[in-house]
C-alpha cells in the first residue's frame, strides 16, 4: 500500500505505547506491601489482563451493553480477589488498584519516538480504553496525543470495523490516510477496513523472560520500536 | 465557587483561543488577490461569522439534523457569494476558503499561556467545532490540547447543557471539577450546569478598532489573557 498520503497515525495503547504488565505488577506489589500481603503479582497481572478480551467480547457480541474499561477492569478484579488473597481490600483500595491502568509507564523510547512522529503526522489514540482513562494516563506519562479517539468516540471495541472507521471519520479522513500502529495482530485487523498498518515489536510485553513471536500477518511496516518507525517514515 | 478541586480547563476556541476575524480576513484577502478581486473582507468575515449562530440555532432547535461546522460554514459562505463578488470561485477554491476556519491564528500569548495551564490541568477543547477541524487547527498553530471534546463528542452545541455535561462526563469528572474558559457570556452558561467559569477579555475579537464591553455576567475568574489566568490559578 502506498503510504505517502498518510496523515494520521492511530495507536493501540496497552502494550504498544505502555508496558501494562510491569506497571500493574508494580502497582499490585506496592499495595500488597502496604497491606503486608505476599503474592504472585506477575501472575495476578497476567490473569487480570487475561480477563479483558473475554469481557470485551461480551460487549462486542451484545451480551453486555456498552461498558467502559474502568468498569470491565473492576469486574475482572473482583473475580480475582479470592485467588490472590485480596478479599480484605477496602473499596477505596480496590478503586485505586483498578485505576492502576491509568498509571502505566510508556516503553522507554515511546514518548521520544511519538514526538518525532507527531512532527509530521496527527498522533491519535485508538484504544479500547475510554477517553478519561487515556487522558489521565497521558497526563501522568507525558504521552503527546493530538487527539483521543477509539472505543468511546466510535462506540465500538476493536477489532469491530466501526472502531476503526468511526475514528477515521472523526478526523474526516479516508481509511488509507490512516496508519494503525500496534503490537497485536488483532488490532491490525484495521487493514481489512482499508487502513495502512504498522506492527511494532514489543518483545517483552508478556514479561521479561517471554519473547513474543512477532507478527503473524503481513503489514505495511514492521518496526522494532517507535524510533525505528519514525526512521522508516522519514521523520526527523 | 471553590476552585481548588478543578482538574480540567475546558476552552471555547473561536475568539477565545484563536483570532478568527483577522485570520479569515487574511485568508479571504489572499484568495481575492489571487483572483484579482476587490472587496471589503472585514465585512465579509463579520457577515460570515454572523451566520454561524442562526445556523447552529436551527440544529439546536431540531430544524436541521446534526450538521458539522464545516458544512454550516460552507452553507453560510454560499449565501454570501453574490454580495461579495465571489460567484466565480471554483469548487476547490470554495472548499479552501471554507477550511480557512482551520487556519486560524492563536492570540499572541495563547499557546504560551495554555502550556502553563497544561502543566497543572487537563486542557480540553470544548468547541462547537468538530474534532477534525479542531485537530487540524491545533496541528498548524501548535495548540497543545490534551483532549478534544465539545460538540461532536457530546452531540450538542453550546449553550445546550448536554454540550457541557457530555464533555464533563467524557472525562469522568464532576461539573465542579471543570472550569469553562471563554470570552463570550453565552459559552459561560456552563455555570448553570455547575462548571466553574473564567471570562477572558479578547477586547479586539470583533476588530482592531472595536472594543468588547467585557462580561455581562459574574464569573469565578475574569482574566486579561491566558497568562493572567495562569497567574490567577497559581501556575508556574
Amino acid at each position: 500500500m502506498p503510504v505517502n498520503h498518510v496523515k494520521a497515525l492511530m495507536f493501540d495503547v496497552f502494550g504498544t505505547v505502555v508496558d501494562w504488565r510491569s506497571s500493574v505488577v508494580r502497582e499490585a506489589a506496592a499495595l500488597a506491601e502496604k497491606k503486608g500481603l505476599d503474592g504472585d503479582w506477575e501472575g495476578f497481572a497476567d490473569d487480570w489482563r487475561g480477563l479483558y478480551q473475554p469481557m470485551m467480547a461480551k460487549v462486542r457480541e451484545g451480551e453486555m451493553g456498552w461498558t467502559d474499561l474502568d468498569t470491565l477492569h473492576r469486574m475482572g478484579l473482583d473475580t480475582l480477589l479470592a485467588s490472590y488473597g485480596l478479599e480484605d481490600l477496602s473499596e477505596p483500595e480496590l478503586e485505586h488498584l483498578t485505576r492502576a491502568w491509568q498509571r502505566l509507564d510508556p516503553w522507554p523510547e515511546a514518548v521520544t519516538g511519538m514526538n518525532r512522529l507527531k512532527s509530521r503526522y496527527i498522533v491519535a489514540a485508538l484504544s479500547n480504553g475510554h477517553i478519561a482513562l487515556i487522558v489521565n494516563m497521558a497526563k501522568r506519562a507525558g504521552i503527546p496525543w493530538d487527539v483521543v479517539l477509539g472505543a468511546e468516540v466510535a462506540s465500538a471495541y476493536k477489532p469491530q470495523p466501526a472502531a476503526y472507521l468511526g475514528s477515521v471519520a472523526a478526523l474526516k479522513l479516508e481509511p488509507e490516510q490512516c496508519l494503525m500502529v500496534a503490537t497485536h495482530d488483532n488490532d491490525l485487523a484495521a487493514a481489512a477496513c482499508g487502513l495502512a498498518t504498522a506492527y511494532v515489536h514489543r518483545r517483552h510485553e508478556l514479561g521479561p523472560s517471554e519473547r513474543k513471536p512477532g507478527p503473524s500477518g503481513s503489514y505495511d511496516f514492521v518496526a522494532e520500536d517507535f524510533n525505528d518507525l519514525a526512521d522508516q517514515l522519514g521523520c526527523s
